[in-house]
C-alpha cells in the first residue's frame, strides 16, 4: 500500500480538568515497514474506555503515562497486513494495545489472536474482551454475589456496568442500575434485565436508591465515585464488597474539594459494618480469561447478557468521543472504526 | 456476703468529645441473688479497651450503646461465688461480657469457662482473649502476611498492636511499630523484637516511616486512624491489605474536621494500587478461637509473644482509666483489678 499513511493521535498537551480537543494532536506518517521479527497491523476497531483519561496525567497509574507528543494508548482489534513472524499470517485478527493509531507494527508478543467464537469481531473489545473481562472478575472474585443480595452498579448501560448486572442477575441477585438519562434508564431495566435504574440526573438519587434497595445494598461495584458513591454509602449492610473498577467522577478533577473531610467517616463506616473495599484492574486475574470466555461467550449466545455498542466512524473522532465518554454522552461500549470489519456487525 | 455491697460504674451522661469523669457515676448498690437458673459472679478482672468509647455515644455502632443510666459494658473475668446452675460450681472461673460491676448475675450462656491452659488469669483479657484473638484473625485473615513482606501497626506496645507485630515476626515479616513516647518505643523494639519502632510524638513521621519501610508497606493493621494513617497511605504498596480494626484516633471526635476532603483521594489510591480496606470485630471469626488459643498459647509458653499488661486496683479508678487509655496514658494491656485474684500473677 505505497499511496496509503498511517494517521496517529498524539497527546499534544496534558489537559488541566476536562480534556479538549487541542490536547490532542492528529498526524500522518509513512505506514512502518515491519522488521524481520515484527509484523504490520491494521486497526479495525479502536476501543475507548475511561481509563484513559489517567494515562494523560503526568503522575503514575497503573502504568505509565503517555509521553507528551506520544501515540494516545489503547486497546484495539486489528488486521495483520504482513508478517515476517511465522506465527501470524495475513488476515489473522489480532486484539493488543496498538494505540490509536491506523497501522502499527507488532513483534507478537503483546497482541493474541482474536478467539475465532468471537462473534461481532467487535466485542473482543468488550464484552468478550477487556470491559466484560473487568465486570466478571471484579464482580466475581471480589463482589462474591450470593443469591438474594443487592447489587448496584453505575454506568449501568456501558461496557462494564451492563456486564455486572446482568451477570448478578445470573448469580441470583436483585440488580439495580444507575444511568444517565431516561433513555438509557429504560434500556437498562427492559433490554438488559435490571430490576431498576435510576437516573442520577434527577433530584434525590439517595432517596430512590433506598426505595430501590429496600433490603440494603450487599456489593457496590464502583467505577464512578463522586455523587453515586455518596448516595450508595449509608445503604451499605454489614459486610458488604466493593470492588473498585474505576472513579470516572473524578478522573478530570483538577484539585481538590474543600469542605468536610470524610476520609474518617469512610473509615468508620468500612469499620463498624465491616466493609470490604478492593481495588483492581483486569490484569490482576489474568489466569480466569479462559473461564470468563467459556462463560461469557455461553451467557451472550444464549441471549442472557445482552450488549449494546456504540460505533463511531473515523479515527480523527477519537478525541471528540473520549472527551464525550467522560461525560457519560455514550450509549453502550464505545468504538472507533478505524477501517473496514471484514467480518460485518 | 451479707454485709458485702455491690459496687457499679454508670454511664451517667454521653460524653461530647472526650469523656470527663463527671460522664461516669459510682453507686453502691445490694449484691443481687441469683434466680433458679442463675449464678452469681465476682468480678476479678475488668478490661478497659478503646472500643467502651463507642459504646458511650448515642448512635449505632457494633452493638447498642449504653443507656444513660446503665452499667458500662465490659469483658471481665470472674469467679463463680453462688451458683443453681448445674454446669458451674463455687469457684470456677469464667471470662465474659459483665460489665463494670463488682458483681453480676449470669444465666450462663454469654460466659465461658477460663481455659485452664491460662495463666495468668489475666491473659484470658488479654493476649489469649480478646484482643490477642482481634490481632490474630485480622492479621491472618485479612493481612495474610507472607515472609518478607513488611507490616506496620500503631499503639504497638498496646493489647492488639503488640501481638499484631509479634505474630507478624513469626510469620516472617518486618515489623515496624509506631508508638507514643521513648520508653514505649524502646520496649517495643527491645523487648517485644519489633524491627523498628517510631515515636508518633516526633516531627515527621512520614519520613521517618519511610526510613524504616524501605520496601514500602505491604500491610497496614489500622487501630488508630489519624496522622498515622495519613503517614502510612502514601507508602502502601501495590496489592497492600489494611485490616481495619479501630480508630481510636477519630472516637473523641465531636465534629467533622473541615478542609480538604480526603475521600476522593483514599478511593484513588484503593484503585490505582489496588488496596483492600477492610472492616471486622473479633466475633466475625468466632470458629477459629480454638485455633487461636492453641496457637497463641505455644507462642507465648516458648517466649515468642510476649506481653505487657499494665494493671490498677479499684473498680473506682476504672472511668480515669479509661480516659487515660483513649490519650495512650497506659503502657500494655490495660486492666482494672477489682477484687483478690485467687490465683496471683
Amino acid at each position: 500500500m505505497p499511496s496509503e499513511k498511517n494517521i496517529q493521535v498524539l497527546l499534544a498537551s496534558r489537559p488541566s480538568g476536562e480534556p479538549v480537543p487541542e490536547n490532542f494532536q492528529i498526524v500522518e506518517a509513512a505506514v512502518p515497514e515491519p522488521g524481520p521479527s515484527q509484523m504490520l497491523l491494521r486497526t479495525i476497531y479502536l476501543s475507548l474506555d475511561p481509563y484513559m483519561r489517567n494515562r494523560m496525567n503526568a503522575g503514575p497509574s497503573y502504568a505509565a503515562c503517555v509521553e507528551v507528543g506520544g501515540v494516545m494508548e489503547g486497546g484495539a482489534v486489528s488486521a495483520v497486513v504482513s508478517s515476517n513472524l511465522p506465527e501470524y499470517a495475513v488476515g489473522d485478527l489480532v486484539v493488543g494495545r496498538t494505540g490509536w493509531q491506523k497501522y502499527a507494527l507488532s513483534d507478537g508478543k503483546e497482541v493474541q489472536k482474536v478467539d475465532p467464537s468471537v462473534r461481532p469481531l467487535s466485542y473482543a473489545l468488550g464484552v468478550l474482551g477487556m470491559p466484560g473481562f473487568t465486570a466478571y472478575t471484579g464482580l466475581l472474585n471480589i463482589g462474591k454475589p450470593q443469591p438474594g443480595e443487592t447489587l448496584v452498579v453505575a454506568a449501568a448501560s456501558g461496557a462494564v456496568g451492563s456486564v455486572v448486572g446482568q451477570v448478578a442477575k445470573i448469580k441470583g441477585c436483585r440488580a439495580v442500575g444507575i444511568a444517565g438519562g431516561p433513555e438509557k434508564c429504560r434500556f437498562v431495566k427492559d433490554e438488559l434485565g435490571f430490576d431498576e435504574c435510576l437516573d442520577h440526573r434527577e433530584l434525590r438519587l439517595r432517596e430512590r436508591l433506598q426505595a430501590a434497595c429496600p433490603q440494603g445494598i450487599d456489593i457496590y461495584f464502583e467505577n464512578v465515585g463522586g455523587a453515586v458513591l455518596e448516595a450508595v454509602l449509608p445503604l451499605l449492610n454489614n459486610f458488604a464488597r466493593i470492588p473498585v473498577c474505576g472513579l470516572i467522577a473524578h478522573y478530570n478533577d483538577a484539585s481538590l474539594r474543600r469542605g468536610v473531610d470524610r476520609m474518617p467517616l469512610l473509615m468508620r463506616d468500612i469499620l463498624v459494618r465491616r466493609l470490604t473495599f478492593r481495588g483492581f484492574i483486569v490484569f490482576d486475574f489474568h489466569s480466569q480469561f479462559g473461564d470468563f470466555l467459556s462463560d461469557m461467550s455461553g451467557w451472550v449466545r444464549e441471549g442472557r447478557v445482552k450488549y449494546r455498542e456504540d460505533v463511531t466512524d473515523g479515527l480523527e473522532n477519537a478525541p471528540r468521543e473520549l472527551i464525550g465518554l467522560l461525560k457519560g454522552q455514550n450509549f453502550g461500549k464505545k468504538l472507533i472504526r478505524v477501517s473496514a470489519d471484514p467480518i460485518g456487525r
